[in-house]
């Protein structure tokens, strides 16, 4: 739950989500809650029909509703055809997320030949290199550092300790979390007879607009050409993506996942944690991955992919490897049994 | 193997740990090491069976023994009852970890709305937010963010660039680990007609007393409701905690587990590493899950349970993946014979 | 592709590279491209033979050729026994890493008992700790922390957000990547009754020369003696090895990959992406091991080994799990079948 001190009336509310309100026009909410934790100042939402039993039990101010949801409550509601994205665009306005002021703090090492908009923010011991651009109304904040030549758009939040290295392009709106890497080194080596001898990663990182990536994720740099990740792209945490992967429109990439080097994800698609897609490979558009999925070779269908065995007991389980390392002597009994079978029938 | 300057007899040693000695009191130890590596200025140990035969060997200058391990040992020893409890008691009595002077040190950027202990310790390249909290004792380290409103207990280390988001709160005696980020936004999206609009994430993360995190972990705050970490919870390296989930207290999570939103984990579970847990399940208490298992639906009884299959030379391994691939095929096939030796049947 | 402004013509190449020219002497090469990327101003390269189809369309300045695959390419070429390498090699040529001045930026916090070398950089908001030491023409970047004690060899690069605890050892020509974080506490725990009591660190990380570290890859420090990388160790983005684990020379991990504590790898292993390997375990030399390999033994035989299962449909991956978990039974089936052939053979 979240509070702010002054908070919306219902009829704000109503009229900033386009909903039809069923209540006093004047109550106040001061913040969101589920519908099993909210109390009179809060906003609640039923989008998952699952939790419809708390409808009747909630104590929310007012609840986010369908019009077909509506009949079964008696309480306060804003009614209108999709709660849950209601919610998302309501969020923002309980949002405690601090706002920062325009300007440069006075820890900050910025590069004389930077140019930073002046209603941009520069945090507390950030690094700003060499002909950095900083778009109108960005963040940039505490602890984070950004290499010679990067490029920031417009509206766009760089929160502490991201590294963003030389030359890395990033668009209007994007959020990059705390301790990000962006355009590190891809892992290119050539092998001498024995030996890893270091190729120098000369492309960048391309991060369009609208993008999201979350906390402690690794995206290198290009070899030759640039690893691009493409608008309204979101990643969650931890995910390691390689050099020169392509990444397309709109594609969801939940935490964990790694994405080796050169392979190409179209648009539309889901990637749920812990999935490995390995190198060299195309997914198509509109693909979804189920959890900790391999990947090892292109999919040129849409549709929904998995690998993986189911869990189990660990005594079952162990039973079960033991039977999956004899497979192939199973099948070789039953070919035998058919064979014998098919000599004894009449 | 770590020394120490000073050292400790083997008497300060007995009278710490509640050991009896058997050796002469006034032998100075100044390190610890394993029975193969020590010398006589090192006291070492034998918890584990296996390292029984090293004893005879053992140039230690003294050796944490049960009574019963003591008969086939003629050398010096402290005798009690869990040496490897003890050992753990007295490694820190040679930890050569930097202790760290109270104060602040001047390249920290710290609000004058904070309130730090007078015996907190704030590292260089520090930055503390507006209205953080510090309490009695604790240690941020160099390069630490901690962003307005976040509060931390007594006794705690906050090691170097760790980033705490606003509001998120620390017990007491809590060591988090380089780089770990506490509080991100939870990858909370609606989707509208493909494209991704994001949630605010308005929760936030407690972590309760006695909790250890690891370098480089990350643990989202919640969309409504918190992210809890329970009393003595220890998580390793590399572990992604995604929004609203709740670890019950004691549980110990090793490296690169990640478990996804609004789950919950039992007190005293063991999460081996590699360890993916889907979203929205809950495990119960005093469950152990064994390397890289993936957990996709809640467990609600005690016991060890896996997943996977055994690694094998990957010409073998091919041949299991294709029949595996034909496993139904297989069954149907069993199916079919075992219908004919029944029509066969007398 | 990257371009420098004045580059390099083709004899200057030649002469650097050992490469026999066939061409103009006096054509400049500005960058290195891809064959289908390149220009007139760009030399590529043809190392793998299914790129041999572009050979015939590339507008590149110049190739660099095996001689046997020169025949069939009319336009300019340097030709020599490993492309490969010579591209590895001539990529530092067109490398717009920023190059760093020597000398500590007036930032930095660096403690009175360090000793950096003239000749090393110590760049914007790092931290230098007590008595460490810097060789000569090092890069230490913008917002590393080095804690007390750290040494590190001559011409190393530890790239921005590092941090390296107390007493580790880097060797020569090391590059560690953004965000990682080198001496970490091992995750070391004795129980108690239900709790955990931490045991201290006392060992640390020894990386000896030649070694490559990815962004964010964690490793920690030994219980009591140290975790050890070889010389000429490559390590990928996201890798986490936990204490006392010992790398041998010339291995290669990729990322994502996690080592448990105390396991040896041997010398010029590759470990594909997401590979877990067991604690108290050794893998001997010359072992590959594919990706999201699951290792739970000591492998004492080189060549390849892989574990998991080839992804499908979820539809048939479904069927495959249901089929998995009653595996079991189907192979008893199978021998009560044989048991009932056998029974009536005649």
């Amino acid at each position: 739950m979240s509070d702010t001190p002054d908070g919306m009336t219902l009829a704000e509310l109503a009229a900033e989500l386009g909903a039809e309100l069923r209540g006093d026009p004047g109550h106040r909410i001061t913040g969101l809650a589920t519908l099993q934790g909210a109390g009179p100042e809060h906003l609640a939402f039923l989008a998952n029909p699952r939790y419809r039993p708390q409808l009747q039990e909630t104590r929310a101010g007012a609840v986010l509703l369908r019009p077909e949801d509506a009949a079964d409550y008696a309480g306060q509601a804003l009614l209108l055809a999709n709660p849950y994205l209601a919610f998302a665009r309501v969020s923002h306005r309980f949002d405690r997320t601090p706002r920062l002021p325009a300007g440069v703090h006075p820890s900050a090492v910025v590069a004389a030949s930077a140019r930073i908009d002046a209603s941009a923010c520069i945090g507390p011991q950030a690094v700003i290199g060499e002909d950095v651009v900083i778009g109108a109304g960005s963040i940039i904040e505490a602890g984070a550092i950004l290499h010679d030549r990067v490029r920031v758009g417009d509206e766009s939040r760089i929160r502490s300790r991201v590294v963003i290295y030389h030359d890395c392009q990033v668009g209007s709106r994007v959020n990059i979390h705390a301790g990000a890497v962006i355009g590190g080194d891809g892992f290119g080596f050539a092998n001498e007879r024995g030996h890893w001898r270091k190729i120098a990663q000369l492309g960048a990182v391309v991060i369009h607009d609208d993008v999201d990536i979350g906390a402690n994720t690794t995206i290198d740099r290009g070899a030759l050409e640039d690893t691009v990740i493409h608008t309204g792209v979101i990643i969650d945490n931890q995910v390691q993506i390689a050099h020169n992967v392509v990444i397309g429109a709109h594609t969801a990439i939940a935490a964990c996942c790694g994405i080796a080097g050169s392979t190409r994800i179209g648009a539309h698609c889901i990637l749920a944690g812990g999935v490995g897609v390995v190198g060299h490979i195309e997914i198509c558009d509109r693909v979804q991955l189920t959890g900790m999925t391999m990947v090892t070779k292109s999919i040129t269908e849409p549709g929904s992919y998995s690998s993986g065995t189911a869990f189990d007991t660990s005594d079952n389980w162990k039973k079960m490897a033991v039977r999956l390392r004899r497979l192939d002597d199973l099948a070789q009994r039953v070919r035998r049994l058919e064979k014998s079978a098919g000599d004894q029938a009449p």
